[in-house]
């Protein structure tokens, strides 16, 4: 493997924005390149508060580490094969369509180095269905980070048919480097694994409004007055583990038999006009709550909080 | 309503402790009951311990706060109808099963005054399935804590089909005025809306691992650096909100299609002896990673701090 000197980063919108930022951070070369025009006052402001945030963050940071002195790094470009021509990885984060992805991949592979990994930050899509037709596939993989990419740990690394697994190896490393924790799954499925999880609880906690148990506010208080507080220190294994002073299998001895009725009850909730006409209509209403706050910033500023927290609790 | 004074904990185990701490710092005198000889060596322990976390939670606490002072405030029963002859509000965490609590509740009303209201932490059943057959059922409801209940916020209130709405207002008032967040649920289902929500996830959990996907540790990192994070902060609603800078709706119009597929290739996952042991076997393998912490420690720990935090942000 190469030494990654230069990253390149496909789609400049808040994905590609934060992943940006990152790599700056860590002190890398950045060549971003859209389709479209990038506002460079725009997009350099949204890099400086995600650099903020990653200061806020880093227990090591040197004193004499300036902004100015990072953006220096950065480069902005209209046309993909000047911004992919000599990167050593690029970190792809163009729109969820696969027209678009395959498309995508046969030009970004026509014009980088051979030795370039390449690692898409698709939320739902198998690389397996856009890597074919590019010029050496087994260098594309998918590196799914969680939004924000810059604060949340979490990078889903899967291949697809074509992948060399030493690619993911060393993709696995590259992202460790960043001071992420990737998970490296064994096959691909639709929506990896952490966008399912949410899924799944999005789906009983849609079911439960549309069926009229309770409002939307009161989901969100059960979750974070219960549940979701456990969830940022530890998984639903550990949690399980926790439920039994015995540990797992008595819980699930316990737990077991409820749970299956539980699940048995639960309905299969779909979307349609009219549901995500009353699920809004109730966000709406639970949004008057927090009009004296910057819902993006307070969740930002938590992460870091929550993740410095970890790192006290040596949970990281 | 009368002014709650005394309070009865019928039940002594983790949660009727939990119950037990946090009843005696709000200044409550406290009357537990358990059938089984009570270890008031033991359960003193725990008392304190929980009496620490409260402390530590506390931002107004007043120094001269002593645990002796506190404890004074309790008494220990072998004999339900001690226990419950003068109180004028009952927690009741009496094991899972209907038989037992029906039983237990026509002896609990039997015993107790007429303006006492009788609270049931059960976490499954139904309020209705057990209420019948005791005296003034109009005074019981469900108030289902969450684990480690003097910690974490979420109280669920709902009533059974004889429950008087006025007590269910009430019960919520002396919760708040305990601190805790309550949600009043519109109807019975079973295991309420908390456990509904996290069994979902928790399916879906057990479910990937059981496909191969990956494994139990990934599926613990997939949630800790990631969607447990902001859950922590937001719920579902609000995280579904801030997914698109448009909001809620156009976030439910890019990520509803998908998130159907995701829906649709979830497998139904059932408990079996040979699903626990896999289960099992994966969570003992991710515990070897935690040998040198203690869980339910760093668990507690990291709650209070987490709570703190939602204070600071002005989200509590």
């Amino acid at each position: 493997m190469e030494v990654i000197k230069t990253v390149g980063v496909v789609g400049a919108g808040v994905i590609g924005a934060s992943w940006t930022a990152l790599f700056l951070y860590k002190g890398f070369k950045v060549k971003v390149y859209d389709p479209y025009p990038i506002d460079e006052a725009v997009f350099k402001k949204r890099i400086s508060a995600n650099l903020n945030d990653l200061l806020a963050l880093d227990q090591n940071a040197e004193p004499s580490y300036s902004q100015q002195d990072v953006l220096l790094h950065l480069e902005i470009f209209n046309n993909l094969k000047d911004a992919v021509s000599d990167v050593d990885f690029i970190q792809e984060n163009a729109p969820e369509r696969l027209d678009v992805k395959q498309q995508l991949y046969q030009e970004i592979t026509a014009y980088c180095p051979e030795h370039t990994i390449i690692a898409s930050s698709s939320s739902g899509l198998k690389v397996s269905d856009f890597q074919k037709e590019a010029q050496h596939p087994e260098r594309i993989l998918l590196g799914h980070p969680f939004n924000p990419p810059h604060l949340l740990p979490l990078v889903e690394i899967v291949g697809g048919n074509l992948t060399d697994p030493q690619i993911l190896k060393q993709a696995s490393e590259f992202y460790k480097q960043l001071g992420k924790n990737p998970i490296v799954l064994n096959k691909e499925v639709k929506g990896h694994v952490a966008n399912r999880l949410q899924a799944a609880l999005w789906r009983e906690a849609f079911s439960l409004v549309e069926q009229g148990v309770c409002s939307a506010e009161d989901i969100d208080v059960a979750i974070t007055s219960g549940p979701g507080l456990r969830w940022a220190l530890f998984g639903p294994y550990i949690n399980m583990q926790l439920a039994n002073q015995k540990g797992f299998k008595e819980a699930i001895h316990h737990l077991g038999p409820p749970m299956t009725e539980w699940w048995n009850d639960m309905h299969a909730f779909q979307h349609s006009d009219e549901t995500t006409e009353l699920l809004e209509a109730q966000t709406n209403q639970l949004l008057t709550q927090y009009k004296d706050i910057d819902l993006y910033q307070t969740r930002d500023k938590g992460l870091v909080d929550i993740l410095k927290l970890r790192q006290q609790l040596k949970l990281d």
